[in-house]
């Protein structure tokens, strides 16, 4: 190691921001801090990050330590290094966030977690550290998302109504859309598959249901597109 | 300071891909290493963060002591924390990115750096670090913000020729553009203001001129639109 590196250094962090939607609303994973600073406080599940850890690795890890929760598609999202963000010393942070839905991961607090839990995202804690300010950015990623990219895939069952589809829209922008609008743009995308079946079970009409092409959707995933809804 | 913070910590740098527009191409600024690594490598100007200044700090700081250049808006892209991605030891890179008119900005080496100096996209030399692997991020970054984002604004003169935006458009994209559909759909953007003037000193017939609407420009800025172009 070179004699000019040796300095003071900020400690770094990973924090996540995990998502999950239920049927009526979006929630997000905190945790109750076990230790000081901000103890007893709801947080992002979050930690340090080890020297021998990619950041992807150090946020899947500490997402599942504190949280139990694994197999999550975390994705980056900013670096917050305000100098002044952590009580204890220099802490930059680099976030992460994810959307899951919420009947596939049950919750398991542990190590520096007194508890973890989904929070509806219109009725949170106050939080610890900078982590309002990460939430709301990651908040305004998802909806800015949606608009770019196709949602839904990993977040409905194999078949769907358009109507799950478009609630699952409505939950993450947080306002009713016009049904006829949204069919119509939805299979304008041509990521849909009309299925030769109906739902069964159901006590409404039973709704046309559709699977996703996965060829298509993840080629408008990589090249974007734009869904004015 | 809390006792169990005490462990060996990564070095943490930033790094700033400045891309500069002229009238012919899309260059990026380098440096050439004075010191170990990669001595008498180009690279990306950065280098570490000080303790006691933001990330944004410390990438407009190391922006301006090795190449000159100020006033720069530097956007943040991605930080980079593969584990060997320096040889000394572990060094996670947050990156910035920005977007310039050349001439609006003079390079001038500095410190760590032999020299600076632009060089066309197409014809990059091989660079230090996994600095290739930063440029194709952000390059690929601003070629997807002109679909969502409108540019010019700062690329431009005040009073321009909708030829001079569609010539911006074009050295961005890498890619000639169609003058009646790219009219129609800028203009339909509606942040351009029709100016009572046309252009002089020109060889060719003077095309009228234009400017931004700024109040419209930001706003479509922060909205955000697709622009498929």
């Amino acid at each position: 190691m070179s004699h000019e590196y040796e300095f003071p250094r900020a400690a770094l962090t990973v924090d996540c921001v995990v998502f999950g939607l239920d049927d009526e609303d979006l929630k997000v994973l905190l945790i109750e801090r076990d230790l000081p600073p901000f103890e007893g406080r709801w947080a992002l599940p979050g930690g340090f990050v080890r020297l021998d850890e990619t950041l992807d690795d150090a946020a899947r890890r500490e997402l599942c330590e504190e949280t139990g929760l694994e197999r999550v598609y975390l994705e980056q999202l900013y670096t917050f290094g305000d100098l002044d963000r952590d009580p204890r010393e220099r802490v930059v942070t680099v976030a992460y966030y994810a959307l899951v839905r919420l009947s596939d991961h049950r919750v398991q607090a542990a190590t520096d977690a007194r508890q973890a839990a989904w929070f509806a995202i219109d009725d949170l804690p106050r939080l610890a550290f900078d982590h309002e300010r990460i939430l709301a950015m990651a908040h305004e990623r998802l909806r800015g998302k949606v608009r770019y990219q196709p949602i839904g895939f990993e977040l409905l069952p194999p078949k769907f109504a358009l109507r799950q589809l478009q609630h699952l829209y409505e939950v993450i922008l947080d306002r009713p859309l016009d049904k006829r609008n949204f069919r119509k743009k939805i299979l304008a995308m041509d990521i849909l598959v009309e299925l030769d079946e109906v739902e069964t079970d159901v006590a409404h009409r039973a709704a046309r249901l559709y699977r996703f092409d996965k060829t298509k959707y993840r080629r408008l995933t990589k090249q974007g597109f734009n869904f004015e809804i």
